[in-house]
């Protein structure tokens, strides 16, 4: 993989060199994926190089395409290593066809790459099946995780105006060890990505009471008690949807089917209540001119609300660290992506994270 | 129950007459549930009757402080009759502990009402789980119906501005049979109480593609297929979060877990949102200015997302339909909750929807 003929021109050196890029948090990225294309990930990259100066990157993809576009942008000269990848995983392709026959894509090689250790993590846009398949086979999960997670933050009235939730769909079912895991790691994600120091973790269900919800919740109730003063988390106990966007909790744990519809149906409702919004400034000839006095108030508000701002699902529970950014993202949302990558990889995250686990296994489990 | 002594004067015919209730669709209202109290609800009944002419009352609750308040209001004259209840089911109390000792509250006589046959729907502010526990005890079951499910509008881009959702709430789990039934009663509540011939119906999953999602969910969705024709829906098979307030179907069918977890995420989205929107407003001189001025278009946009004009989960799969207003419904909210009662007892919604469902039970299943 890191054969001399990869580089892309004599100006951008060999990472086994060192030169350029020593000191610098090495961020893999996946140029294929993505609905915006190549253009779109390569000037997110060129955003985060500009504000950035302690990251670097290599670029996964048509070396043919991306050559050209990394050499014309001055952000990004001596710090963006270029890759060939001759294949691409699409949106369509299901992730058992893409683990089987997907060696040679962008995808492979940019989760290749923090496997060997030469990243410290990934980004991509691509396939989010398809980059958990792939993650999750070669950097393998962590000892003590049965199911890995994506964890997203989710627009919220807390006073850091987000919340982390998760599982949002890496797999469709949990336990209640699983969701045990994905509290643990939810804290961690917290202090880690969110510098709070005890997050409060709340458990996803149809009510507040204790004596709600299926078994499993009950179950995982009791499992999350028993860890919050050891692991110092701040455990709230069961948090209804409406809390997702609120201010009880830091952290929602949930299995990944109910996460994954939960997000969606948020994000939906977000879009429609901005569509209902223009339509009733576009009403009369008084609420267009309202509109235009109130654009710098609107723009405010679109600018606290950008999911692009917070765009990344981080994959937890594996040995390595990957950020999945939104399919469709453009260049600020792939921007926020690697942003958060950085800040992960500079917190020794995925570290600290697997310490903690291992920390909360019984003596006599002996992980693989 | 229709006792002469519980008339609350003599201006009020006992219903048993019928002189001035005739032709008139009764109602059957509990007036003690409900954050705002009786007084909410009685205006809610006034707005409606004034509004509707074919409709009349028969309100449940402490009469002493039910009485005074109808006999001052000029549209309730002669069109309510307040009926005795001295017990109170609260928001805190146990489904459980209501069905073994409710028989007292105004909840239970107000179910007991269309059970009776004496009303022809019930409408209720409480306590949703004693309401549903109630409900399903004295009313029973539909033939065929294994899970009754609580429905409810939500705001959306189709043309009409809602979808029906269900289940969301009244049950934590579902099978495939279920959520065959589901369809089959949501499509029914499509027909009658939003006026569409042809209601297309959507299964609640994480992906659109057919090999996503539980096993129950893949069993469903072969099920609801098979229907498809014969009930005279349009199946646009699995759907995501994201159409809950979309445009892909007109009915969105899950499990009352999901379906609870997503109609809370989407209220506290559409409530985060305003909260940001007057928070942007409130910036600068000049953004107050504008919000001023924009005062008529903010004001028409909340009218259409207004979760009050939409105010009321419907009871399905019972024999007799019971409406559930929100818990913190004003007398807008009630009386959104009673025109749609109105309208669903004055289409003979639910003998429909019996008929429905017995039509698509096997000839040898023989219904108790």
């Amino acid at each position: 993989m890191t054969a001399p003929t990869d580089h892309i021109d004599a100006t951008a050196p060999a990472p086994s060199d060192g030169a350029l890029f020593e000191g610098r948090t090495l961020i893999s990225v996946d140029a294929m994926g993505g609905d915006e294309g190549p253009a779109a990930v390569v000037a997110g990259c060129s955003l985060s190089a500009k504000i950035n100066p302690d990251i670097a990157f290599i670029l996964h993809g048509d070396k043919a395409l991306l050559g050209p576009m990394v050499d014309r942008d001055p952000h990004l000269a001596g710090r963006c290593d270029v890759r060939h990848a001759a294949g691409v995983v699409s949106m369509d392709d299901k992730p058992s066809h893409v683990v089987r026959t997907g060696k040679d894509t962008s995808m492979w090689a940019t989760v290749e790459s923090v496997r060997s250790g030469e990243s410290a993590v990934a980004v991509s846009c691509g396939n989010t099946g398809a980059l958990m398949a792939i993650s999750t086979i070669r950097l393998r999960k962590l000892p003590g995780v049965n199911r890995p997670a994506i964890a997203v933050l989710y627009p919220s009235a807390n006073k850091h105006g987000f919340n982390v939730m998760l599982d949002v769909g890496a797999d469709i079912r949990a336990d209640a060890e699983d969701l045990l895991r994905f509290a643990l790691m939810g804290a961690s994600y917290a202090r880690n990505g969110m510098n709070l120091p005890k997050p409060r973790v709340g458990l996803l269900n149809v009510g507040t009471e204790e004596h709600k919800g299926r078994s499993e919740l009950k179950e995982a109730y009791d499992l999350i008690r028993a860890q919050e003063i050891e692991v110092g988390f701040d455990f709230v106990g069961f948090v209804e949807g409406g809390d997702i966007s609120g201010d009880r909790a830091d952290v929602i744990v949930t299995d990944g089917f109910t996460g994954n519809v939960a997000i969606k149906t948020g994000e939906g409702t977000a879009k429609l209540v901005g569509l209902r919004l223009r339509e009733a400034f576009k009403y009369s000839v008084l609420s267009k001119l309202a509109s235009l006095l109130a654009y710098t108030s609107l723009r405010r508000l679109q600018r606290k609300i950008d999911p692009r701002r917070v765009n990344g699902g981080v994959f937890l529970g594996l040995n390595g660290t990957v950020v999945k950014s939104h399919g469709s993202a453009d260049a600020t949302g792939v921007s926020a992506a690697i942003k958060l990558a950085a800040q992960l990889a500079q917190n020794q995250f995925n570290d600290k994270l697997a310490a903690r686990i291992a920390a909360t296994l019984p003596v006599e489990e002996t992980p693989e």
